[in-house]
């Protein structure tokens, strides 16, 4: 496959559209083209299922129904959006992902093993090779939302927004268990600092995860340890 | 389990409605209480996927992404009507289930194993114990649904029933190839003589699978084979 593959997990209130924001213009800086989604939705398909999730309009489904609809918009996602960009040689960073799937649906108690064969049949295969977790205590994320939700004048905070405190840290404590299970792909950022801070550690992060996409970089901060 | 699971199956108007009310009023006759349902569809949330799947809305959906709509609709139906129908005793007759999944996408080119996988995760293990496949040939069905649609003032056929003959023939082929290869649980009944012969098929199949629930009918039919 010659793109690349990122996915932006976390709370609600991280960061992410920011940062997702800030690293395209990053990589299109370094001449790479940049493709952005996000889940659920992603493509034409799945934004409908979007709609039907985030507006309550799935809430008559049990658990196990409503896991199986975000499965379906991955599926539609993947194969419209994810896959072919990642075959025309681009970079993918996407808000959310299969791991928002194994918090969000894990912490309302749907079975893992059940989460897993969704996992399986939703992604085909489709792994993102760098996940960057945006870190944030709840507190501070929800107060972001807040304010962000005032200065929009948007409505309110969505159904996932809009939930207690300990459900917000119980998927605050599974993104960081996965974060150590899954090591290999998973690079932690705390959140919390300004927003310029975050942005210079994901940078450093992605150079070092594809060294090979930023010659130029590497050398350049070779140069700077040297000196 | 207390209750009996039994499904119908077949093309376009091969008459599953008509004998379920038939089979319905049969088994409350012997006082069994039943409740019917259907695919997709038979729970408010897989009402709602069902509206979405038939009108065409889930058209930008690729066919992974349809066949896990289905899949989210029989997980909720599972959950929340049929095994709890089933726990409180009952009989549970329903118009499609899995083998319609098998055979409309499997025809339609999604990867079986896919399919199996998915089956796997909406039905959690609940399976048919009977499944009644009404064989007609596509030219005397779909004249059926012409003329019913007709009769009704309705609209047109929904997306399922307006195709390719050849399409809905390689389905029927499907169909009876999975009523060879899971014979335990299959009934081919000829649908294409008059509707009480059908009927009285569908009777004595039942009969003789849950001999136990209708030890009367048992003894009546031996004595008039002993007559």
């Amino acid at each position: 496959m010659p793109g690349h593959f990122i996915t932006f997990e976390g709370g609600e209130g991280a960061g992410k559209s920011t940062q997702i924001r800030r690293l395209k213009a990053f990589l299109e800086a370094h001449g790479q083209t940049v493709t952005v989604s996000r889940e659920p939705g992603g493509s034409p398909g799945a934004e409908k299922i979007r709609d039907m999730l985030l507006s309550g309009g799935a809430k008559d489904l049990g658990p196990r129904g409503e896991a199986m609809l975000f499965a379906a918009a991955r599926a539609d996602h993947v194969d419209n959006t994810i896959n072919p960009a990642l075959e025309r040689g681009e970079w993918v960073l996407c808000d959310r992902y299969a791991d928002s799937t194994r918090v969000y649906q894990g912490e309302a108690g749907v079975d893992p093993a059940y989460l897993d064969l969704l996992e399986v049949a939703a992604t085909a295969g489709r792994r993102p090779e760098l996940t960057i977790l945006i870190d944030v205590p709840p507190e501070i994320g929800l107060k972001r939302v807040a304010a962000r939700s005032k200065a929009d004048g948007a409505g309110g905070p969505d159904r996932f927004e809009d939930e207690a405190l300990a459900v917000h840290e119980n998927r605050r404590r599974l993104f960081l268990d996965l974060a150590v299970k899954e090591a290999y792909r998973f690079e932690v950022i705390d959140g919390t600092g300004d927003q310029d801070a975050v942005t210079s550690a994901i940078e450093t992060a992605v150079r070092e995860r594809f060294s090979d996409a930023f010659p130029d970089a590497s050398r350049v901060s070779a140069l700077e340890e040297m000196s």
